[in-house]
């Protein structure tokens, strides 16, 4: 059994803190129960009405004194009083509890919210909130919040950490004609988070979609689980603001610049197959389409169909930008359109029906339309001109849509003249849009969605941890140091047989000029090693181009002199074959506070910055293709008029090894490769770091 | 006195083709002049209904019946009969005709209406049309049109190419409440077009904004002109579709790539200092902003206040995108603020006043920001919660709006519950947006558009054309070559001054190879030069590397091998220094088709494809500086922490002499440096390329 089952469905409920007055926070919620048709056992709570009737129902109290254990327990009291409340309940062994009452977490109380989330959590009592709007259950006829409407029956589950966003939302939908199966407010997320609501209504058969506003996550890597095992089947609209705070993070950390976490949060969501909205706007009109057009052929293949030629071609702008694409019409069925539309009507995509054009236009048109095999969803133009049939176009459309399994998406565009059509294309469940990008950009985003989904168990990219790697980094954490030492890359790059470049480390003179030697007249690179120098160019400790011996002198004595200025332990010097044709890109492991071990993929060298021409993704990474072909430089890797193609099967394979290392080693908390040269037959890595 | 005069206050008008039908287009024409109020002369012309009243107006049998000449003939009669109107005109001395009959260059008789536009221009008749809508006089009283609706009487100039848009704008601005000066569609633009209405309505008292939608240019230097002298004091909003357009042209064509014609329209528009929007929606919302807020302070710093915290983050995330900044509030104002807010709320920018804020509480906080230096815009967000005080807060937005000049504009977000309050903000003339985004994106657009005006007369930029130049440019038309010959390209970079390496070219193979040897031990790039050979990388043309005689003679022969392969003329082959440290880039002229001659600046080498990292600009060009730093590799040239800074003052000159020489002679059409090595002290134009 689902342990939230006697939350959603309770037979017994009751409000703490009711009062007389009708406009307190407390009477709301009880008054919207009482509205909202709950037919079950319902306490109203308060010592000072103890006895006395509230709302036409008994007033207790305290729980204590009720002898049944009640289901759920909403508790609107100044915060002060809260945990005694708790204590109530814990006596009444009560099963759920709504704390709507703020003054908590919000205001840097943390403490007493810990205290009390702590005592619901040792009695097995579920906690929603504190802070929130409450819950309201639609098709219970349950209202346990202090929204100002009724929300309808329907099958979206909304989810949402902003009790303002509820309101907005709720009196949209109420406008729309759009219901919901549940409505939850989360409030503090003190214990109750959107990871527990995923799970126990994933399989609910009410629930058809899923909408969050998020403001923080909990356990990311749960949640993308749970959004993985469930966005296959039923949609998962996301928003979550974020590029404002990361802004101003990224203003702070340098490194923050190449991942910055808000584009692993939509990388994240986008690769297990959430729709992953930036905007109320998209959200709202997100879901207005995925509900109206359920068991519709949501594909990305779009043909227009308008009475404003301008406005038709001013939309196919439009289209490439959000993933779509122009149907291409049959040449069969451009000809039936020529036979019965006006010799100025456009018969290719998009398709003008000219200024004059009746309903009986657009229904022969779309009657040959719908009947095309390379079309998934039409979108339908109106300008009110002096021969439009408004009303008329629209009833068609509403007969149209309910004999075909396209979906038929409309923009009426004007002002009095169009507001009956729309209203009409509401009531029968056509997504209508006030202007045409408004319908493209939700198009685009609902489109294909499930097709980029790319879940897969972690387990499946583990192998046996290597004893020897373990030791090494236990080693390098038990000396404090914030890299493996260079010998330990050596051998991990050994054991992990990646193509790294002729190298070797010295502290004695003699034996580098020795080595050094057998490297000309190729150009070698000297540069300085130490667990905790990570930014070698910063401070000159990299010498190019070492050809002959003098260079090789000055370079020597130059590099030891700055291990002694800084006191470096365990430094050595580097000397390394030159790798110089190829194209430098880049390679990382980072981990992220949320979503753990993130793989990097790049443009390198001085490009890297500049262009930030990275893609980027959660592990486990199932199709690395997908992720460089992501980049402008995948363009270069494969080969241009003026460059052979580069070796990505070879980057493909260190890609591999770094997600198993990652995924072996918890101690790894980083691995830049920086940059690695890829030419046409090798792909070496040429500056290894592990950061541990 | 301006030509359009008799046009814009017509003291006679006829209607040719009224009909006592109703429903016909021209009837709706005439009924729509007599509807507008227009209490002037009014004739109805039709040999059908000749000496009898239709719509209790005379009507004439033909116009040249009419003794006085007409100011203003509005032509409504099948194609075929339009000709033999435009006599009767010509015999009438009518002055201006709008012809609304469709059935010429759109639907291909292209012919037919050069026919008629030469008769009217060889009359001196200004001719609108023909395929129009019409066009509307508000201030006159007069709508000569049959369009649905009546305009209400504004300040803004709407000019448009496409009837439908018409229509669905007049529907839309009626239920806004937002009145027109002038509305004018253009039609086929067989005579008028938008830069005759620019032009006489530029220092029109009535007209306070424009509004284009345009689908083709006719003259684009000129409309550059207009728009240079009108946008500083009034706003010119332009609509344009053509990514699309674009796109599909960028497919053919493999240089479109670099300077696809969209952009050369994007960066003109937006040089010369109109509001250039992608969309209907950014169109009619800038004409909303604009409209409701003029004479108020539009500048880009931005404070958001709210009722809903989450939906202030969220609205930030939008803020930077959208080229406007979060306000910095004053420790003073933070102070007051504090004051009186409650604890829980946010006193700084997005200033949160929490959501049980009523509108008192709106009030205080919004008295203190208006107060606030560092502010120029405040959005005010509202979402519909239990104690919100929707309309009352409305109510206050319109006091505090007539009292300051700083923009308030709002988004009440919900359904129902919002929808009067959305209302008395409409009438008050607030800005009101169904979503924060909607808003912010707004914002952004008018915003400081006029800072980004760069406009300076062509011929500051010129100089007296040398005529060796002159010579080379015509000797190289007459032999029809593509491009300048090497000869004159090196005679070119000498005239101008320009760092080129160290290079010569040949045709006997001895004394290349007593040139190469003083170049050694540097390496040298070989390399075949002919006047029509522009993709030299492409047919193996290249031998880079070239350090010793082996190597010298390899490539030699292999050129000499090509030339003789490929029967070129004129060719040569060229010996020079190899430049190897440096930071590519390219810099370029082109002609565009509209706009006359394009620079283009951007990253160079394997990248220039890739990234397409360039900025562009129509000449003539005052700051080339800004150009620069459009571009991500400006970055690299200013200096990284790898990289020291490169001389962006030598390639400035380098601009500075392109610009000229591209403005003193007409006959170049493009010029290539691909690339201009950039160096810390020099910037060398490597390849040199000059397309007559």
């Amino acid at each position: 059994m689902n342990h939230l089952d006697t939350f959603f469905r309770p037979k017994t409920v009751a409000v703490v803190g009711v009062s007389k007055k009708k406009s307190k926070v407390s009477s709301v919620v009880f008054q919207n129960i009482i509205e909202s048709g709950y037919s079950k056992k319902l306490y109203a709570i308060n010592p000072k009405y103890a006895g006395k009737k509230l709302y036409n129902k008994n007033c207790y109290k305290s729980l204590a004194e009720i002898k049944e254990s009640i289901d759920l327990v909403a508790i609107v009291v100044p915060s002060e009083y809260v945990e005694s409340v708790i204590d109530d309940c814990v006596k009444n062994k009560t099963k759920n509890i709504i704390i709507i009452s703020s003054g908590f977490s919000e205001i840097g109380e943390l403490e007493k919210e810990k205290i009390i989330a702590s005592k619901c959590k040792a009695h097995g009592i579920n906690l929603l909130g504190p802070n929130c709007l409450g819950a309201i259950f639609p098709h219970q006829n349950l209202n346990v919040s202090f929204s100002d409407g009724q929300p309808k029956k329907g099958n979206i589950a909304f989810i949402s950490q902003s009790g303002a966003f509820c309101t907005a939302i709720l009196d949209w939908a109420n406008q729309k004609n759009i219901g919901f199966s549940h409505f939850i407010s989360l409030g503090n997320k003190a214990d109750l988070s959107e990871i527990d609501f995923l799970e126990s209504l994933a399989d609910d058969s009410k629930v058809e979609m899923f909408a969050l506003y998020l403001e923080s996550q909990k356990d990311g890597h749960r949640i993308l689980k749970l959004i993985c095992r469930i966005s296959g089947k039923k949609p998962v609209i996301i928003l979550e603001p974020g590029k404002f705070k990361n802004a101003q993070r990224a203003a702070q950390s340098h490194t923050g610049n190449l991942a910055p976490d808000y584009r692993v949060l939509q990388s994240a969501f986008q690769y297990s197959g959430a729709i992953h909205v930036q905007s109320m706007r998209e959200m709202f009109q997100g879901i207005e389409i995925l509900t109206f057009s359920k068991n519709k052929n949501l594909g990305s293949r779009v043909c227009i169909v308008t009475n404003a030629g301008g406005i038709g071609v001013l939309s196919t702008d439009l289209i490439e930008e959000n993933s779509l694409q122009l149907s291409a019409l049959s040449s069969e069925k451009k000809q039936k359109l020529r036979a019965i539309l006006p010799a100025e009507a456009n018969v290719h995509n998009p398709v003008d029906l000219v200024g004059d054009a009746p309903a009986i236009r657009y229904q022969k048109a779309l009657e040959i339309l719908l009947d095309e095999d390379g079309v998934d969803q039409i979108l339908v133009l109106l300008t009110p001109q002096s021969t439009t049939e408004v009303d008329k176009t629209a009833k068609l459309l509403s007969t149209l849509s309910k004999k075909t399994n396209k979906n038929i998406v409309a923009s009426f565009i004007g002002g009095e003249q169009v507001v009956s059509g729309r209203k009409i294309l509401e009531k029968n469940k056509i997504p209508s849009f006030e202007f045409p990008a408004d319908a493209i950009i939700t198009m685009g985003l609902i489109a294909n969605y499930k097709n980029q989904i790319e879940c897969s168990p972690e387990d499946k990219f583990l192998s046996i941890p290597n004893p020897e790697i373990e030791t090494m980094i236990n080693e390098a954490k038990s000396k404090e140091l914030k890299s493996l030492p260079h010998s330990s890359v050596r051998r991990l790059l050994e054991i992990y047989n990646l193509d790294i470049p002729l190298s070797s480390t010295f502290i004695d003179k003699e034996k580098a000029r020795q080595f050094i030697k057998t490297l000309f007249p190729h150009k070698a690179v000297m540069k300085l090693v130490a667990p905790d120098v990570l930014h070698r160019t910063e401070m000159d400790g990299v010498f190019l181009d070492v050809v002959a011996l003098d260079k090789f002198d000055h370079a020597w004595d130059h590099l030891c002199q700055s291990i002694l200025q800084q006191g470096l332990i365990n430094a050595e010097i580097q000397i390394q074959a030159q790798i110089e044709e190829g194209l430098q890109i880049i390679l990382g492991i980072n981990t992220d506070p949320n979503f753990g071990k993130v793989m990097i993929f790049g443009a390198g060298g001085i490009y890297t910055e500049v262009f930030a021409d990275t893609s980027l993704r959660v592990l486990p990474i199932q199709n690395f293709e997908t992720m460089i072909n992501e980049t402008k430089i995948s363009h270069i890797l494969k080969g241009t008029r003026n460059e052979a193609p580069k070796a990505i099967g070879k980057c493909i394979e260190i890609m591999q090894k770094l997600q198993q290392l990652a995924l072996n080693y918890p101690g790894i908390k980083a691995i830049d490769i920086n940059p690695v040269i890829m030419t046409e037959d090798r792909a070496v890595c040429v500056d290894f770091k592990v950061l541990v």
